[in-house]
């Protein structure tokens, strides 16, 4: 049976890529502050970098911005990648990178915003409510999600940093005695979560790219899951470390999302190009160590 | 110095009243499935029950899964809220209910989403990514966030519930070892969290009203802070209840919404008087009883 994960694993052999062109119009980037400079920036990159694309992701805040133009531009850059796939014979996936998160009717409501009105075939949600605030978004398999899980802006450790206990004692009182507890941080908790979880192939993972410590840890605590990993390029993070800490066993569970690493890039085309060739001669390399 | 909280508290007082007029366009509920009946539906609301409303929170969702359309229709219903703002002489803020989370130039653009290209006072946010992700929202002091603290879904308890160490100890290795350690729930470090951040007085929560125990412990966590509870009427919380164990001591600090209660009433302005009217004396009974 399809699942997102089939649709995209199969994208990743055709393209040989495992780069995530992220369309991100920020208004510093645009000739003119408005929709219609978004729309011609994200076609624009569209078009130069889908040869290279393992998957698309469109920023929903720099089109929201722009109020019901912008969501009109979001929309015709989704529909632009589906060109692109047919062009190319090729399914590329669209990721919606919203960070939504809610429950009930209205999880309901931006799982059909995204995938019915916007034809997105995955999101980015946030897990801080719980498993009943994914499932309307995974009840299609065809449509994927990846949970934040570990990302690495300086707030992070606010909440994904602390120290969990996951020995199933009583949560309702405060305690303040000596007892033995098995503890993780919650980043790894919700990576197991999300694991357990993913009974259809189509739940994935935030994990930023930088923190290979960390990468390494979530790949350990989810060892089949796919990996959104920002960080690599204008962020700083290292391609080569951050695939051999991240990658799974098979060389395939993370996509690279690069943003203005390409669109400001002399010509994205080549940028792109240039990514995803290193991509590939590191995948060889550790085909190559592993084998 | 004016806040969202002070701008709130003018508006409490000058309506008597905490209810929350949630504006949920629920397709089941509009008379066609698009953004025109879901605008008449809001826009109806509005004029009938503006009287009796604390502030007004239109629900991203139900918008955004009518494309563009939804999206300029939720753009007029704000319009329509500050039209009947002006006509009573008295601001009723508006909660955008959108739950986002991201960080750096991405909560920069939905920042102003909310608040520029929209029109919004608030915008409720998920904690997930740390301060950071909510510092792009509360610099104009004018504006506020509420932040998901503590739900009353089913899945709620799979982080929010999770015992979290506040010791400040090492959490980088896991652990497996008896030691001391001061453990609360992450829903309670959160409101804390909240609590100490809030230094411009424009940080609320979301804690439901269903769950008495937990909203009291929210709120000798954050003794101080705004909560916007949902959960009374349809989802079957008792006003009463949930005033008591959540109101600060001033007779202020809470957020009553309701959506349906009001939206599905044979007489949606009779429906919002009479909770509104029920809040009023609820109020008075606690003042008494404190007095």
């Amino acid at each position: 049976m399809e699942t997102f994960f089939s649709f995209l694993e199969r994208r990743v052999d055709d393209s040989s890529s495992l780069l995530c062109v992220g369309l991100d119009p920020h208004v510093s980037d645009l000739s003119a502050p408005n929709a219609a400079a978004a729309l011609d920036f994200c076609l624009k990159l569209v078009r130069q970098t889908a040869r290279y694309a393992a998957a698309f992701k469109p920023n929903a805040a720099f089109f929201e911005q722009f109020g019901a133009e912008g969501w009109d531009a979001l929309k015709q850059v989704i529909a632009a990648v589906q060109d692109e796939s047919n062009r190319q014979g090729s399914l590329i996936p669209v990721i919606l990178d919203a960070k939504r998160g809610d429950i009930a009717s209205t999880a309901e409501a931006y799982a059909a915003s995204a995938f019915q009105t916007l034809g997105a075939h995955a999101i980015t949600l946030s897990p801080y409510l719980g498993k009943d605030s994914i499932d309307p978004f995974i009840r299609d398999h065809e449509k994927g999600v990846f949970l934040l899980c570990k990302t690495s802006n300086p707030g992070a450790g606010d909440l994904q940093d602390l120290m969990v206990t996951e020995d199933g004692g009583p949560k309702t009182e405060e305690r303040d005695v000596l007892r033995p507890s098995s503890s993780v941080p919650l980043f790894i908790h919700v990576a197991g979560l999300a694991q357990s979880w993913n009974t259809a192939n189509n739940i994935g993972l935030v994990v930023g790219a930088t923190q290979l410590e960390a990468l390494a840890r979530v790949r350990a605590a989810a060892p089949e899951l796919w990996f959104l990993a920002p960080g690599v390029g204008v962020q700083g993070g290292d391609l080569e470390a951050a695939l051999h800490a991240g990658l799974r066993k098979d060389g395939m569970g993370m996509l690279i999302p690069v943003s203005r690493g390409i669109s400001r890039a002399d010509n994205p085309a080549l940028a792109a190009a240039a990514l995803r060739d290193q991509i590939v001669e590191i995948r060889a390399q550790k085909n190559h160590q592993g084998a």
